[in-house]
C-alpha cells in the first residue's frame, strides 16, 4: 500500500504541499509541508534545551577551505558543490554572455569562490572551537539547509534540504553516551508519531575501491546508526536520522582539546527534516487535519 | 555615534549574536539574532495573510536555466553563484586530490551542475506560472536564502542571506497599486520598530558600461524604490527593503497571461531579513531586553 516514488511525488504536488521544478531533487514547499517542518523543529529543539545546547543557524555555503581539511573530497567528491563566480572584464562578459546564448558550459568564464556549499550542519562548527573545550565539554544544537549533488527521482533524496543537527564535544565516555542518549530520544518520538521506525548501524556512501575499507572499519567502530523508515518502499526503508561518533577526527583537524590536553572527541546527531515530512504524509495522508489526533497533539497542531 | 562596520561586526560577535568564518560575509547567528528575525518574519507574514497570498519556502539552489532565459548573466554577473561538482572516474578523483592538496584551483576537475545558487526569491517562482492567471492575478508570500558573490567587511553586506518576499502578478493597475501599499506597510512598520528610515528611489547595480543605461531607464520607469537605514553611516544609509515593479520583463520570458490574453506584470517586495535585523541591533544596542519596551512589544518579544 506504500505509494511509489513517483506516486508521492504526484500526491505532494497535486495537494500543494510541494511545487516542482525542471531539475531532480529540487522543489518549493507550501504552507502545509513547513508547518511539519516547524513543528518537527520545535520538538527537537526541546531536546536541545533539555541539554542547555548553545543554538547556531548557519547559512548554506561555507568557507571552501573546511571541505579540503576534513577530507570531504576524498570521501564524497561526487556529492560536493563548489560555488564558481564570474570575475572578469567587460570584454571577458561578452564570451560569458555568447558561452549562455549558445547553452554552452560557463566552466570557462567562471572562477572558483573562497566558498562551497555546506555538506553537513556541523562542518562550519568545527573550526569556531579551535583551542581548549570547558571541563565538561560542549553542547551545540545547529540548523542549516544541506547540499548533495545527486539528482534523483526519490522525492527523499533532495539536492537541497535542511538538516537540524545536535553535537557534542567531550571525552569519549560522554560523546558515546550522549548519542544513545538521542538515539532514545530520537526513537520515543519517531513512534510517538506513529511511525514504524527502526534503529540500525550504518555507513557513509565513501566513494570508489578505498571507500570499501572505510566503510568496513566505520561499521566495526560502529560510527554510525541510523533510524530508517518506510517513505516509498518497506523492502528499502529510508534513513530519516543519523547518529555519527567521530572518535578524534575533526578535533585533531582543528587542535579541539579537552581541558587535560587530550583531543576531544565529537559525535553529531541529525534529523533530516523533509525525510521525517515526508514519513509523516506518507504514513498518514496529504491531508494534516486527518491525521491522528495523538499525531497531531505531539507536533502541536 | 554610529559603530563602524568593523566596529559593528565586532559587537556582534562578542554578544554571541554572530559567530565569524574565515571568509567575508559569511557568519553563523547565534540565538538572539535568530529570535529577531523570526519575529520581523512572523510581522510580514501578518501582512501576507491579509493579502490571503500563497506561502512557498524555496531552497537556496534553483534550476539554473532560470538565470539564463531571464538575462541575470547579463546584468548581475559577477553575482552568480554557479554550482560544480566532480562527476568522474577513481582515476578522475586522485588528478582532483592532487589539486585540492596543492591549494590549486579545482575547475578543471569539476562539472557544472544543473543548479546554481537563489539569486532573489522570487526566480524559482515564475517559471511555475506559464500560462493564464485567474482573473484577479496572483498573489505569492516567498521565503529563501540567496547569495550574492560580493564579499565583504560590511557586516549589512553577506554572501548568503535571508530574503522575504511578496509577489504579485495582475495588469498594470493592479501591480503597481499593491506596490504603493507594500510601501506604506513597510515604512509603518520599520517607523513603529523605532528605525530611521526614509523611502527613495534607487537602481540595480547593474554590470559594466551597458549598466549605466539600464540604471537611467530604470530610475526613469520608477522600477525600483528602497527603503534605507543607518546602520554603519549616516551618510550613507543600507537599503532593507525594496520595492519592484517589473512590467512584463518576467512574464514575456515565461509566457505568463492575464484572462484577457496580455502579457502579466509583476512586482516583487523584499525584505532584506538580517538587514533589518541589523538595523534594529545597531539602533537598539545588542542586548535585546534593553530595546525601547514599545519595539519589543511590535517584534513579539
Amino acid at each position: 500500500m506504500i505509494a511509489s516514488q513517483a506516486e508521492l511525488t504526484q500526491q505532494l504536488l497535486n495537494s500543494g504541499l510541494w511545487i516542482s521544478s525542471k531539475v531532480n531533487g529540487v522543489f518549493g514547499w507550501g504552507q502545509g509541508f513547513e508547518t511539519v517542518i516547524s513543528a518537527l523543529d520545535s520538538r527537537i529543539t526541546q531536546f536541545s534545551e533539555a541539554d542547555a545546547a548553545t543554538s547556531i543557524n548557519f547559512p548554506p555555503i561555507l568557507d571552501r577551505s573546511i571541505l579540503t581539511r576534513t577530507g570531504y573530497l576524498h570521501s564524497f567528491p561526487e556529492l560536493c558543490g563548489s560555488v564558481h563566480s564570474f570575475c572578469g572584464s567587460e570584454h571577458e562578459h561578452q564570451a560569458l554572455l555568447t558561452a549562455v546564448e549558445g547553452d554552452a558550459d560557463w566552466s570557462p568564464h567562471v572562477k572558483q569562490t573562497d566558498v562551497a556549499l555546506t555538506p553537513a550542519v556541523c562542518y562550519p562548527l568545527y573550526p569556531t572551537l579551535s583551542g581548549t573545550l570547558p571541563e565538561d565539554g560542549v553542547l551545540y544544537s545547529l540548523s542549516s539547509y544541506v547540499f548533495r549533488h545527486e539528482p534523483s527521482l526519490d522525492p527523499a533524496r533532495l539536492q537541497a534540504f535542511r538538516m537540524r543537527e545536535n553535537v557534542r564535544l567531550g571525552n569519549q565516555a560522554q560523546v558515546v553516551a550522549w548519542r544513545q542518549l538521542w538515539m532514545d530520544r530520537a526513537l520515543s518520538l519517531l513512534t510517538s508519531l506513529e511511525l514504524d521506525v527502526e534503529l540500525d548501524i550504518a555507513t557513509d556512501p565513501f566513494f570508489g575501491r578505498g571507500g570499501k575499507m572505510m566503510k568496513a572499519n566505520q561499521k566495526q567502530d560502529e560510527g554510525k546508526f541510523e533510524i530508517l523508515c518506510p517513505i516509498t518502499s518497506a523492502e528499502e526503508p529510508t534513513a530519516i536520522a543519523s547518529f555519527n561518533y567521530h572518535q578524534s577526527k575533526f578535533s585533531s583537524v582543528f587542535e579541539i582539546l579537552l581541558a587535560d590536553g587530550e583531543l576531544a572527541h565529537s559525535a553529531c546527531i541529525g534529523f533530516g527534516l523533509e525525510r521525517c515530512a515526508l514519513a509523516l504524509f506518507s504514513t498518514h495522508g496529504m491531508a494534516l487535519e486527518t491525521w491522528p489526533a495523538a499525531v497531531r497533539q505531539e507536533l502541536g497542531l
